[in-house]
């Protein structure tokens, strides 16, 4: 199992580390995270983060083609002919084309998304829609060959899913008991739904910040 | 405040990066990933990141000393001096001294959590009573000035509850919906006690092949 997972300058690293680490415990899963160059990159988080290969040097015909999201950097990516045209050629051949997060919207540019169910962070579905998606909620959405999670977090849940539909359940729930994945969350503030109005706001107001 | 968060050859990134990305939403936070140089080091899913800052170029008085876990280079680590004598001396000044999945083995090697209700990985919990620690149940576990959470997606849990220990719920639950914090696993098998027997035993072959 082949998997190339798109890493960018920028991108917001908890959306790719999720379904990396979940992967690390899919027998006969082969990762490569790849960029441009194999230069580090800087994250959203201040810390940087090295792909393993470049485009030139990575798998030629990946089953599993993943792109993370972000803010600022991510919808400049939409906008990066040399990244769209990498994915829509990998896609040719692809049997999955999926993404985390925001970025939806990259393979969404690419044109990949065009009429395919799909999700995305829940602040960024309305430019989600403009690529062609019918945009669907959902932890993560499974519509034929794509697979979208929402946002940041939902890679984990996304991960988990993966390896389900591919290698079957057992192997996804020793993944899932191996990573401890029975979260609590302290407070209940997860979606715009079950968070206030004052929280919305103020997210929405940090997002509209880091996307300028 | 101040947070130096150790980053080591070998390390499960997701338990740091769990806190780290879930900081980024913390006003205030200035976090370091600290290690003995700042050469990129490689992780146990095969991608490499790269510290902020060594030990002697990284805050001299943190607030927040953190420690993310692994298997074997875990172990070895809890037998690594330099790095011991590290975390000791920060643990002096600190406000908090905290970990996420096994990194409560190394502060517990370092003497740290000595009559100190802890959690780490479950299936780490007899190593860790070795340190003197109260062994407890839970996502997280905050006594006193020590914070550790449980095996490796518990660091979102911690990070979050970081958060609102120290500047409040409400801050708290900005950074979880702008993370999308809603998590639903697809499976019920993320603790020993929800798995089934056989899920279990292969994690704990797994465990055993990754530390030897």
């Amino acid at each position: 199992m082949k998997i190339t997972m798109l890493a960018y300058p920028g991108m917001t690293p908890l959306d790719l580390m999720g379904p990396l680490q979940t992967w690390t415990f899919w027998p006969g899963a082969e990762v490569q995270v790849v960029w441009k160059h194999t230069d580090p990159i800087m994250t959203d988080t201040g810390m940087a983060v090295v792909p393993t290969h470049s485009f030139a040097t990575s798998f030629e015909q990946p089953e599993i083609v993943f792109v993370p999201g972000g803010t600022k950097a991510t919808f400049e990516l939409t906008q990066d002919e040399e990244t769209l045209d990498f994915l829509r050629t990998k896609a040719k051949t692809a049997t999955w084309v999926t993404s985390v997060c925001t970025g939806a919207l990259v393979i969404g540019a690419a044109g990949l998304l065009k009429g395919y169910k799909a999700t995305t962070h829940w602040a960024a579905k309305d430019l989600l829609s403009g690529y062609g998606a019918e945009v669907t909620d959902g932890r993560y959405v499974i519509d034929r060959d794509r697979a979208t999670g929402g946002g940041v977090t939902a890679g984990i849940d996304f991960g988990l899913a993966m390896i389900a539909e591919i290698s079957g359940e057992e192997i996804a729930k020793v993944a899932q008991l191996a990573m401890e994945y029975s979260p609590k969350p302290p407070f209940n503030s997860g979606t715009p739904e079950e968070a206030s109005a004052e929280t919305k706001k103020l997210v929405l107001e940090g997002f509209a910040a880091s996307s300028a």
